[in-house]
């Protein structure tokens, strides 16, 4: 059963592979590995258990259909995650898998992994809209072009501070996101009711270990402390904004009454099944058909904050699928909008026949240096 | 590729199915079907050509992946498919393949058509909680028990009285998914710019073809007219705000220190990977998750609605991807809650000593005359 | 303190006025003075302290500050406000003031008050949208236009379609919200409990003769089933988005480049602070800040409907502003909106030129039925 | 007209009068004054001119409501505004004001003068919530209580550490309005296409001086780039979420057959109409509220993103009143919950009685530890 007729028309393969069946079951297994080394390195459980942990957790084959199945049942991954770990572990130190964890521990875990891992590749298409739209904007910062405001013609602007405008509108929620991941994609480690109770005092070190195997930051437990992850499917919303205000300014200028800029011609895609002649702004379609869906998104995290007591009921359960669709989302605008950024068609003969049209002469006041102030915030300076 | 382990804690197999890659390409392959009969009987293709396409789309094995990249890189499902579809046909006929219709005419009856599945497989599990919600209503109507308001100990209730609320509360938004799906899954057919154009004039009546072949109601085309579908969106995420007031209420109920009724024990479900003396609330869980993400959603689609001119950019592709969410997070909740509905484990001394030290007597007031009264609702009423 | 130039941007006069602080204390008091007479009516009280409390109600002064001052602390208006009512009733009369009721029953009637009157009051600039659209639709039936599909020149069309779609877009939604008003705009009358206790079996009758004398629907009291209320804010928020989406196209077809359609000149609006030849469209600037502000509104109002038992905590509180927001969204909307419709300016040679330099023709195909058809559907029928 | 009764209970009167008409009109002459000043400064216009147009400023009366009237009716504030103004300056310096600004630097520069003063104010509260907590934390670090998870006993911890919990919760959050606040409330001057034409060169030293003047970061144009007011919104809603854990929490606590921690006494709070003993929560139903209204707020800012060109049309205009919105709200609930941290009332013997009753021993494990780890986190430090 696959639905990648629902999720490819935005999603990449690159990003949708971060979060499926796969990594997930990978990573939960990379958790595994991490408690059990970094208890034996506490003295908490004998390496020669730890290693046969590890070992299981190389060579376990899952079935993630099977999986997800027991999962649903139980209302919790590691149940059938860990039965099955055990199984495959066998003689005493099959007890000794998760020792000291709860399933949420796990859930987390898993997640903040992923969110590392795709926000890392969601930098590399913004750097290539970073590099894009610098090189558009220095090369047209001098010609006038008619500013709009309120969708009607306004004053002469330099073409280039309007996509500059676009870069460094992507290039500050860029840095938002990843401050948020960095901060907040963190382990967790806490145990049943987040006091890492049973582990003989050694829980801090255990988790300190854990952390450094895993790459990731340490934490206090924060099963019922949501707003850092409301903080990154926020920053995450905001930057699928960014994409869509550059997408919507793309596809205003390549409406034929305009034609000051086209998105570039890409083979196979931008077609009409209707209309041969027709050429459709498809990566703006992307970018911001991404960004009506990204904010509920959003909104959904913020709004499940208030859980209950030391770990709640159904809020953090609905993080994880929203949390991964924020990143669909991006990751596909920003790989179409980073091919609009590379390829733009921009048409200086419309411009100036537009500009001409407007009659409010040619004047660009301060254009240039405001072009240039723009592109001088670099992509990771917050 | 399978992201089984995120969609499945909510979503059931059958939702799922109804929403999937397969489903998806019959659906198309229907249309595509319906839409040559229709041609033909109308006189705007021969018969032959129709019963070729028809067996083209009866025979033709698409690999649903391959098909996902094509039209992600198109931009719209359509012309891959009917290129396929084209190739398979062969002949003069093959140019006759999608007559008249554009894009947006086979991606809105696809989702009709899911739409109206969808709706129909919903309404199994609601009845389900309707009859369990209505056995228990009765049976505990005359109970007295605690009313509590603000999470405070009030005045007595019947404790039927609170689920027969749960059940009229239930029971309402079910009917309003009922008419939104009813009136506005409809079929889609204006062409490329919703005129039906090119159709010799017989337009309407392909259409109406159309709609008998595939059991929709006929529509005037509504490519840019998305108050339905938002009608839709906002119906199901009602819906699964009721199913969550139900959840509520359970899991409070069954906090230990009130003890008053549980989930049901189901093999396998609710267990703690830390902790095996406790009894989650599993369903629960799932409607509530459920409820913390369908909201957004909604407002997605609501917000989607200002497209623009004759059929819009990113909004109306932002919305099948939605609806199919909102759906399986409605079916997975009422899954999970038809379970508790049927199986609720009542404490009745419980509720006596939490009533008791409430110390506030026993008058329940017209409690039973209200429960009767909501339970006089029948499902499907509105 | 005012907040004027906060909310006038969007909201009218008149719809400010239906949920400002007198028309929320005159309610309060229709609700207080139909209790007692109900009561009274079914013998509950005597007929002398019910005319002794409505003859206060009608000539009591309640200082709108002081009293909400007095509801912020006691998190509720009803316990101030019956507290003056009982001063100014006096006698042996005042302690039958409020008698059976619950703050929410006041607060929840009030709001059921406020909604049918903007309801009503909304009505009246739909009805003139759809006259106007209507008269546009009927004179541009047969005028060829360039259709525009994902913001792109696509097939002719008739003008008179585009018009009758932006209105069957409306009405659509406007008969949503009458029903769902109609339907969920209800008396609401339980007690503390929600089990009209202390009324001697005579809650029923009373509350069938408030519902009466308050020219609202009876119903079974509602307290914690918020089904109603979301589908209200659902349909106001989808009619929001109906009137965008007319704007949305008004403000692209008066682009400079596109010239087709242009807001009437209403003295005093569309004016720019900086460039004296500047028109913008204003009315479509006010519906579209409306429409990005509704969808959230009705989220929250759907993401609230988990309330706890008898009656919640902080859900129910939270609707009435978001209510009334919504409204004030609608109501500044329609009334932009209508003003468009009325005075449309359409520029038929704009057109022309549009047309032929897209080169596709002139062939409208079934634009003129299909309009005849888009038209032939009422307001108000649903 | 007034409508304080929708307002008030949530919002506080300092929070209010911040946001309220003469606020705004204040803060509007404020600018006027500064961008005299700056002109002047930059030898764009004469000193004497500059002088009068300050004192014109200072000393104009300015009727808010019509006032109100005509910004509605002209779509912008800027023109009734500077029309006034200029009439109360007078001879050749009415001419002179405004010179070089569009409205939209007026309007966002006030959103950010209020946005600085709703940030200061709030962090007040949450100077007494920090406060409050850390005291609380330390005072029941070592108590053993029975911690809860999915709503069901779980295991023990400190009743310190969910405390602890909320504080950082809070922490966090605040540090992030702290932040968004600083980097993007910020001087908007940018003319009628932001190009800062027709100020001989001099528009950026004019910025820098109006920014230095009105205590704000100076800043390249944003009229289109909204990400940082989307940051803003998203971290006020992120705060109303983490007030709403702690309010979560303690009505929970407080539930009758818990009983380990309740809302402190205040005189005039907390009652109910119908039921004189009873002792409602309404502090956390303050809180409760804010968070059921501020994310969908937030997510309309953030779908807002994508505006038009070099000013869009109805994304802006959207987000004063949503924004202002989100800190009444913040505001209101963090002086709500400031309430409760000072004054929580915590049971021990009840806190003693449920973990026994639990039967898993009281073995805190590391609660002590994380507690003061917890607590070591200040407030403002990121």
């Amino acid at each position: 059963m696959t639905d990648l007729l629902r999720t490819r028309p935005v999603a990449t393969p690159a990003m949708l592979a971060l979060f499926d069946d796969a990594a997930t079951i990978a990573h939960a297994l990379a958790f595994e590995t991490a408690l059990a080394r970094a208890e034996a390195a506490e003295g908490l459980i004998d390496g020669a258990s730890a290693e046969a942990i590890a070992r299981a957790c190389e060579t376990i084959a899952i079935d993630p259909a099977a999986l997800a199945d027991d999962a649903a049942l139980a209302g919790t991954l590691a149940i059938p995650l860990v039965a099955r770990l055990r199984a495959a572990v066998g003689g005493d130190a099959a007890a000794l898998v998760h020792r000291g964890a709860t399933s949420q521990d796990l859930a987390d875990t898993i997640m903040a992994m992923q969110l590392r891992r795709a926000a890392a590749s969601l930098a590399g298409d913004l750097a290539r809209i970073d590099a894009g739209l610098t090189a558009l904007a220095e090369r047209h910062a001098a010609m006038p072009a008619i500013g709009r405001t309120l969708l009607q013609d306004a004053l002469p602007i330099g073409f280039g501070l309007r996509i500059a405008h676009w870069r460094a509108g992507i290039v500050e929620p860029a840095a938002r996101v990843e401050r948020e991941v960095g901060a907040h994609a963190r382990l967790q480690f806490g145990g049943a009711a987040g006091t890492r109770a049973g582990l003989d005092g050694r829980g801090a070190a255990v988790a300190a270990r854990m952390a450094a195997l895993l790459d990731l930051a340490p934490a206090e437990p924060w099963h019922a402390r949501r707003g850092g992850v409301a903080g990154i499917a926020g920053a995450v919303a905001i930057l699928v904004g960014a994409l869509a205000k550059m997408a919507r300014d793309v596809s205003l200028l390549a409406q034929n009454a305009v034609g000051e800029a086209r998105e570039p011609v890409v083979a196979g895609r931008g077609g009409s099944s209707a209309m041969a002649h027709k050429r459709n702004p498809t990566g703006c379609q992307v970018a911001l058909s991404a960004a009506a869906r990204a904010p509920g998104l959003a909104a959904s995290v913020i709004g499940g904050m208030a859980q209950e007591e030391e770990r709640g009921l159904g809020g953090w359960q609905a993080e994880g699928p929203v949390l991964a669709d924020l990143f669909l989302l991006a990751g596909g605008s920003a790989a179409a909008m980073a091919i609009v950024a590379e390829g733009l068609e921009v048409d200086e003969a419309a411009i100036a026949r537009n500009l001409d049209a407007a009659g409010v002469g040619d004047d660009i006041g301060e254009s240039a240096a405001l072009t240039a102030a723009l592109l001088a915030v670099h992509m990771g300076k917050d």
